[in-house]
């Protein structure tokens, strides 16, 4: 039975990055995809890419080892917000308050089963260009850097998960995001799902982590214009001595024209390109992948490499287990 | 103040065009612009591109003339076409119910005041490959053409209006869209306005018909996936006969990259691409051109051609006015 | 010490493809890569790229098996001919003359120590367009034909051999081609070698057969304009059920961004594209690849696949010796 | 009757820039199109594209006004060289050697009768990168920039003449370049013509001066590897305020796709990109455009814009003859 999308989330807005090299991190950010410094504060350098419209797209913050922070996800409205935060607090799920994010408002807290983090937000400020650095169109939000790899925006996270079912209903039931692709094993399991809130074909994406570990980062994606771009990234990364893990290539699931490479921090960085492809369809019935087909490599017929397996951060050898207890204090604190 | 987006309409399904040369019109799409034939009824042939999950794209109708026919419009759901139904109904602007459109259910019928009129519906038909063309990857409904522009969707329609403020009013309120863009002449009246009813930058848009006539098309525009693919479309073009009025090149507006042929029944057709662009946020404010800012033409500084102005279809030679009373029968018929 | 380039060669003509699935094959060339029929002799039909001035670029020829006939260079006059002929004949490797090839004046005979055949000529018919069809632009030999891959011209071709060296030799004493870049293995034998006779990077290259079998074909190389054809390439094959055998990718050796493919003959042809990449410069010091250097894989890291060593045309299964002594023959019947 | 090509004269070295806003010069030549400087000299700074093989590729000096200063020629050794300077010599069109330019043996002097000095050459210094800047492929000469429009090299220059039918003269008779395309007028006069040395389809193009003053500048070109670098480099040019003439389109001669900006010294720069494009043929026959097709505007159309029919370098507010006894005198200083 058809059920109308509550969209009560706009878009994914921006996420957290740990790394242990700040500087080179920073270096990565900068010179080779093309970001710009918006703020610093603390251990935290904020990070703007040139169409985003807010404050800052990725957070980069200097600690001990790598991975993912905070998820910051856009409300629609200030009743969306509201109604978001009505549902996550029926099902006891809700972590609270906070209002000492850079460039937020309020933010209302919350985590899928596995202590990935998400923020909730409606109050925004928005990116001020420095005014000897006005764009030229005055309908875009910053210059055009023309540096690297010249990413546009955030285009979507995927996290690892030691338990897919658990999140996965996390973001079905209390985000209220829909599903558009997943892999599902002989077993029955599904191993990983794609959901969107927005007009794109994914947004938020969950993988089962084959450590059995929780609340680590499969790879953050930010995106390009076109796939020459993704190419010419390529060269830059060649260049600079960038490990870059598999690409450029073209996923079968998705159809998104990818490469993967290791920001110096260690985390998985997707630099992607969907092209013009959106999911308008408001009864879009979720693509299954069986086991066979997936057997099949990329769209290209790429074999998908080992690593793309193994490889998430914080690292096995650095990882220890969220603390989900220590995560419900904020909710004190308010 | 804000107000939370409405969002019953998913996304323009298709749009009817006339065409007096209906053998060469029907060349144009399918060879040159890479569309397959999915059905023919009447005078009518339906036209899909690869991207489209419903059954068709664009029906082109043998007419006396050029020009537009009805818009499709998608609803969200069926209650969100409820909603849009009685708000249109209350304000005395519904034409009644049709069940008979191919691959559509019942669609709900309303116009503009200057006579372009609207179809909306929930119902819909899937298309379907035909078995020995199945696509090779399950995540698109038609196999990838390879053959001359290879357009992906739709991707909007831009209408010539003698209202245009009476226009804006009824997509504003009556549809609920969103303005993203607009041209705001020194007297304080705007000639052009861009709305938008999903992610993407914009879906609609009216300029005003200098020769102040009534129902006219400006433009209907489909999408391909890169700015390369749209210099091959223009090598295409030439190669084949087909008037390029301007272009390609990149609109200061919306930032679009732009074809425009007229295909060979006279209406203007506009190849574009967007790269990456969205309009994710909820609280977008619509950027405002002024008539200083429009004298430096396009992005990169080609000037608007006098044409563009002036040329619409029908064309002034061909015109009549809209029955607007005939219109309003359908609704007894119901 | 520097010699001066003996550039008697102009350029690669055409070359002659051999295969069991003559129809299949031909529907490759045409539908896929965007060929036109320009001719049909015996069993022979005659391919033409679009781009190219000559009568045709690809003889498809039906046989019991795949690989590769003659290839035919075009000389840079008919004096620069004689004294390619002059030196091959004092060298004992002249094998004659014909004059029966479609579209050729005399061809002069001649093969390097493998097997492989080349023929050397000056008169060339031009390629003429059919009334209806000549290009939009007078500068180009045929119209753009908007499908599949486009390709633009014959590229270059790569010989398996069992004897590299004497190849090697053949192509730099004989033909006067110049090495660019070369694979040299620890025990100090070169298993690749890239030679130009033009502006390009490399028009002809041997590879050593693993096999140790003679005179096989590695690929044959078509050329794009842009890398972003040869992703749309990879969809068209993708779509059409061709066996894409590696890439797209871009190689380290010569940059050339690559796709390879089985044509339905089972030859291997590679859509390939070099950017504006030229070796312009006269003493250019050959580049001089190490194991070591080999094992880091193509530009971005992508492993070279075990068929990409192992298969040729025709492949081992339907191999027999080439009859060195019979190729002799045509010299007695000029 | 056919004469074959003498291939002396293998590639257009480098090209002298004059600039009364040197700074501002630099700057647009190392951050907008992505070179770098390999020297400093007097009022010059030398500049590198990245895959140029020697040691500069632009010479920016400083100077009163704009315009050309001297055009390097590499010949293809140095017998070819020796033939160079022999014929030219006898045609007393000499004007002797220097050995002072930076990274380059003996250099000899010549002109065509407008007054733009040639300047031929063998012994060059190879581009060395600083150790720590060494690229990732060793077959390029320089790490990519991944800065603004990335230019390759350069790829042509195009002078403006008071006296075209002497300058083609002394292309043809004395350099030995051969013709590839031209317009000619109804008059029977050529109005533009281009040579090429190489296999790239032009290197040295001359156009007529309508202000009839001599020794001026059109523009100088430089490549890029795809069209889509060029639409990137459009995108830069607008947000940096660098005047963009027009473009990006393509020209129907040539077919080259262009972008035509002033840098900040007023000189015209073409960012420019032929595809795959070269002429292989050692016999093609010119192609000559009329008045009639040339009404046409450029390939899809695009109208050519009046300055670029007057819009030379120097201006003709800074311009003076130029002297040609004086640049005579070099001859006797050897």
């Amino acid at each position: 039975m058809f059920t109308e999308r509550v969209r009560d989330l706009a878009h994914v807005g921006s996420v957290e990055l740990f790394t242990p090299v700040p500087d080179q991190s920073l270096r990565f950010f900068v010179d080779l995809l093309g970001m710009d410094v918006t703020g610093r504060r603390g251990d935290s350098v904020y990070l703007h890419a040139w169409d985003d419209y807010e404050r800052f797209t990725i957070k980069l913050t200097a600690s001990t080892t790598s991975g993912i922070g905070r998820t910051y996800l856009r409300a629609a409205g200030p009743e969306a917000l509201q109604r978001r935060v009505d549902e996550i607090e029926a099902a006891g799920l809700g972590r609270g308050w906070i209002s000492d994010e850079l460039g937020l408002g309020p933010v209302f807290l919350c985590g899928d089963p596995d202590g990935h983090e998400y923020g909730l937000y409606w109050e925004t400020e928005r990116y001020r260009p420095l005014e000897r650095r006005a764009p030229a169109l005055k309908n875009q939000a910053a210059p055009f850097p023309g540096r690297g790899a010249n990413v546009r925006r955030l285009d979507h996270v995927n996290y690892l998960a030691a338990d897919l079912a658990g999140c996965s209903a996390f973001l079905a039931d209390q985000l209220r995001a829909q599903p558009t692709e997943q892999i599902m094993l002989d077993s029955g399991d599904v191993s990983a799902i794609w959901y969107h809130i927005s007009d794109k074909s994914y947004d938020l994406v969950y993988t089962v982590d084959r450590a059995g570990a929780r609340g680590r980062l499969h790879h953050i994606a930010v995106a390009t214009d076109t796939r020459d771009d993704i190419l010419r990234a390529a060269d830059v990364m060649l260049e600079n001595g960038i490990h870059i893990e598999t690409g450029p290539h073209k996923h079968a699931i998705q159809q998104t024209f990818f490469l993967y490479v290791y920001e110096p921090g260690g985390n998985r960085v997707e630099v992607a390109n969907a092209g013009a492809r959106l999911i308008l369809a408001p009864d879009w019935k979720p693509i299954v992948w069986t086991e066979e087909e997936r057997k099949k490599g990329q769209a290209w017929g790429l074999k998908t490499i080992e690593t793309f397996h193994t490889h998430g951060t914080p690292t096995m050898e650095h990882y220890t287990e969220p603390d989900m207890a220590a995560r419900q204090k904020v909710k004190s604190g308010k």
